[in-house]
């Protein structure tokens, strides 16, 4: 990951990486130490936690939600897991042996909730029977699930794995739409409200490819693969093009994304139509919803009524 | 430019060429109607000009500005052309030639400025005697200018022919730094204050695909050859960028661009510094300033001052 001789900024020792956007490069203790203070930072800057939170890890066996839960883990927060079995075939396999094994290995909680054993789900099959392209059928169902997990387990916090990539990716599909309501909540943290729990993003000051080292470094073994759904969906196309623009000038993408929330997410905060909704508790579920029956329980209905169809099916459909 | 086969969406005739944004194919005359159309709709939305208005089109002899002049003079607006000798090599003297040529063949009033005869300095020299870079120069310098002509000739408004895909790049070059300011004065038409005139663009509906296509059915000969030292500036990056994004979801430049002009200018226009700040006449030349001594007198007299500088010797500089 850096060119050969090249030396770490801090000790002078032989680097592991080389990270243009800081001009720098770091050895693997050092890039530790880099990685630690970017989450210090994130946590203080936007005050997600405090040190006496529970919180909830969104764990998919990824780099980036392992790399938060040993952060998290080491800074010392009381920090427990939770993987949700999408039924995504040998991919949502292999990635529940990661986050188990990850979890063993430092005597961690993980809950575990299958889709399919639990809801009657999965998916590919809720894709196709409520007609959503499947990454909206599948955020929607982990969104709710997390939710509904830390209020039961009296959580302080769900955290998540997103990193610089993922919200500036998202940041500028946003902008591209110029959709000021999804730009309004796009925030590192976002308070508890209507029933909803506190929803934090530590990582937010770290690129995929400084996670990735800090597994590498901490030997956490990771799912390296995709979502074979996912490849080839727009968020990735938001990626690749922001990537040839960091490219040309290291530091781009922090500063669309760090400058966002310091100059427009100010003017845009009271956009948000969450902020301002009044919600009422689903008739199913009981959770905040804005109709009778909270679309979450709407989809599984559809769904587990639904023959059950292969991710291959899925994938045979083409792009999303 | 389209299929073979393909059939004008208008009048079934071959087409000539192929609008995926639009999801339309268009015959000669059908293109011209929709080229034709898009700016009376730009010229209408943003209430531009009104049709008794004397307009000046600054002029490059490139595809833009041949084609906007064009399309003013066929709805009857009465538009004189201004012409600037940049002194960019062979570059301006070819664009110089098609920019005469066209008023010549039209019977149309192209003013001229050369920068090395009239003002004693060329874009190559002033980026080295100022030390900025020869694209900042070079706009300073025609921004100037253009605001003098049309106040020393009375004009209502100087038109430029900055296209879609040169909007849509300077807004996502402005929104990667989130440039508040910058943002706040991106409208493609600004109004007359504090002795500027008024500065409008009608061809923001439109890509340079299309305005191409205007040239080559109206049988305008215009300059192909890009800028040799804007080649690899930025804004080519951001271009670039954009047109990935396009070819994959056709209509997203335009959404990008129109939805911005909808939804967030309206956020940000009162961040304008030009809107607010207090300007005065510049000591030597009258122009309005912040200042004494305008930016564009400044840069005279270093350049005018400083021996000549090649353009081969900018070029040799690298990357802007």
């Amino acid at each position: 990951m850096t060119a050969a001789g090249s030396k770490c900024r801090a000790c002078k020792a032989p680097a592991v990486i080389d990270l243009p956007r800081h001009n720098a490069n770091f050895c693997a203790e050092h890039l530790l130490q880099f990685c630690r203070r970017q989450v210090d930072k994130a946590i203080d800057d936007f005050d997600m936690l405090a040190p006496e939170d529970r919180v909830l890890v969104a764990v998919s066996g990824g780099k980036d939600s392992l790399a938060v839960w040993d952060l998290l883990v080491e800074r010392g927060q009381q920090a427990d897991g939770l993987y949700i079995g999408l039924g995504i075939g040998s991919y949502s396999d292999v990635s529940g042996e990661h986050a188990r094994r990850f979890a063993e290995q430092r005597g961690l909680t993980l809950h575990t909730i299958d889709l399919r054993d639990d809801y009657g789900y999965d998916v590919p099959t809720a894709a196709r029977a409520t007609r959503r392209v499947p990454c909206s059928a599948c955020g929607m169902s982990k969104r709710h699930l997390f939710d509904k997990a830390a209020r039961d387990g009296g959580y302080d916090a769900v955290v998540t794995g997103h990193n610089l990539d993922d919200e500036a990716a998202v940041l500028f599909g946003n902008t591209l739409r110029w959709d000021v309501e999804y730009l309004a909540r796009q925030y590192p943290v976002l308070p508890a409200s209507n029933g909803f729990p506190k929803k934090v993003k530590p990582l937010v000051r770290l690129t995929e490819r400084e996670t990735a080292a800090w597994c590498l470094v901490r030997g956490i073994d990771y799912l390296v693969e995709e979502c074979p759904i996912a490849a080839g969906n727009r968020h990735l196309g938001y990626k690749e093009a922001l990537n040839a623009i960091e490219a040309r000038s290291p530091g781009s993408k922090a500063a669309f994304y760090l400058g966002f929330l310091e100059r427009m997410a100010p003017l845009v905060a009271d956009r948000s139509a969450a902020a301002n909704g009044e919600l009422s508790a689903c008739v199913s579920c009981g959770a905040p919803t804005s109709g009778d029956t909270c679309a979450f329980c709407r989809l599984v209905e559809r769904s587990a009524a639904h023959e059950p169809v292969s991710v291959e099916l899925v994938l045979s459909r083409g792009r999303r």
